[in-house]
């Protein structure tokens, strides 16, 4: 498993000894708190991509850390946003940051962390990074605003679905694996080439994860399930229902979501076989993601990146 | 009167039309909802400042635009976000942003100047700035979140509001004044110096505008009176008077707040003559930016801040 492996092990020691500076505050309520939310843990696979496409270039610790918590940092900030307005108890298994502190603390927490992850940037002196990743965070809330505009909208086309999703999810992962290149001075063809690749592994990343909310327990997805569709975010597999000949079942589904818990829901998913529709897309971007990849010159991330690429569609959690 | 001054008319028009770009998206109902909010204007002190500043040095309007603006975004990003927690329907006379759009969407529209704010200041190629930038909006975060903490606490002591205050204001007040300088090249000395400046006025700004709370009327002051106690934020005149023989009345009228929508609060803080005893602290403010301001060197800006501060203690609204 790349998680065993060395090298990866000691830079990630390094990005949370980092992650843990960022987060420090002098107010106490807010320390406590985003000590557990750094505890709660969570993949940190948006650094590990930096840190991964760092090794195509002059790979330089003292640089590439910092970058790679900014980017966690990012992510941790949008968490807790999303956290507030779709009012989420629990994630990845803990107690959320808004449900500890209250709605209002919430906001400017993550506001507080945007500045840590600027503050990061700035201190390793990277002005085009700055405005890459400034760009990427714009994208970020775009993603959100359409997620929150086509809420309990039945008429989600797919394509509206794969934008909003490249938005909010995919452009940090293309950020993530792109950035740690640049900085590491590889090429502007490599540079780029690991931004679609981070991309595609954002966009198989995010179907899967909106999967999961039908097909995961609560116990191993550390959130609700059918929290999505309580919501009103419709993923992939509604959408492919509610496109096909179980429209009329699936719209009805979706409107007594509240009462019966989400069974009537699971079995006209499973019957309109959409689940596994919504797979097979995922693992298009795998493929691309993939082939992209064995085009990459040798480095030591170069097998890392494909093993993180193939751990995608099977993923419980 | 300082508005009137050809030299800074000529450069918040240029200011505006910076503004009206960063606040471009491609959503349209976030794109409508930005426009009203620019269009809804507000007094500009903070880029107004920053222009000021930046004739200490040698002024150059390509860098010194696009960063007042971006001071001006970081201002109305906290407003919006401000607006949510406060849940304040009307700011400047017109709707506020989360009134128009929801919590939901003004929540990532708030993050989303963030991300513009950083573009402009990356455009401008400066990394320490970036830094002091980062720091400032931490500064900003912190003192809301005490004021979160500190809400409906009749405990809150006048250091305590001081303090806030001074993060959630007049760190950005006296961020826009010296950023000015700074990005102009003046010495340190003088950078310094405008910011200690900054913060009085800040620090006078913020005390004047808690009192408008209770002394203006909504048709002058946009808002609607007695939103800072209904909310639980508990200000200077109001501390003062939790402090004075007339406690025991105080603790009283701000029970009933809601029932008598602020009549007996209004003739308690009269009776203990509170509201003149905060504006002698605005005042000492007013009077150390005075005097510090007349111990700078001569340039176009300086009669224009004396003319700003002097406006402190007597504007209505």
């Amino acid at each position: 498993m790349w998680m065993d492996n060395e090298f990866l092990q000691g830079e990630m020691q390094q990005i949370e000894e980092q992650l843990k500076k960022a987060l420090k505050t002098r107010n106490k309520t807010v320390q406590n708190a985003l000590i557990k939310l750094q505890q709660s843990g969570g993949k940190r696979l948006r650094p590990v991509l930096t840190v991964l496409g760092a090794t195509f270039g002059n790979y330089d610790a003292s640089t590439v850390i910092p970058l790679a918590a900014s980017l966690e940092v990012i992510h941790m900030a949008t968490l807790i946003h999303d956290d507030i307005i779709d009012d989420t108890k629990l994630r990845r298994g803990s107690e959320t940051l808004h449900s500890m502190l209250g709605r209002d603390v919430a906001v400017y927490t993550g506001d507080f962390l945007f500045t840590r992850a600027f503050m990061l940037i700035a201190d390793i002196a990277e002005v085009k990074l700055m405005k890459d990743i400034s760009k990427g965070m714009a994208y970020i809330c775009d993603g959100e605003i359409d997620q929150n505009e086509q809420r309990y909208s039945k008429a989600t086309t797919v394509k509206q679905y794969l934008k909003r999703i490249s938005g909010k999810t995919a452009a940090l992962f293309a950020l993530s694996l792109a950035s740690g290149g640049y900085k590491t001075g590889c090429s502007k063809r490599i540079t780029n080439k690991l931004g679609v690749i981070g991309k595609d592994i954002g966009m198989a990343f995010q179907i899967i994860d909106d999967i999961l909310d039908f097909t995961g327990s609560e116990s191993k997805i550390g959130k609700p399930a059918f929290n999505d569709v309580i919501q009103g975010v419709y993923t992939l597999p509604v959408i492919f229902a509610l496109n096909s000949k179980y429209k009329a079942e699936t719209e009805a589904a979706l409107d007594k979501m509240q009462q019966d818990a989400g069974n009537s829901l699971k079995e006209v998913l499973e019957k309109a076989g959409v689940i596994d529709k919504a797979r097979k897309i995922a693992m298009r971007y795998v493929e691309k993601a993939r082939s992209k990849t064995l085009e990459l010159p040798d480095a030591l991330g170069k097998e890392i990146i494909l093993e993180i690429i193939d751990q995608q569609i099977s993923r419980k959690f």
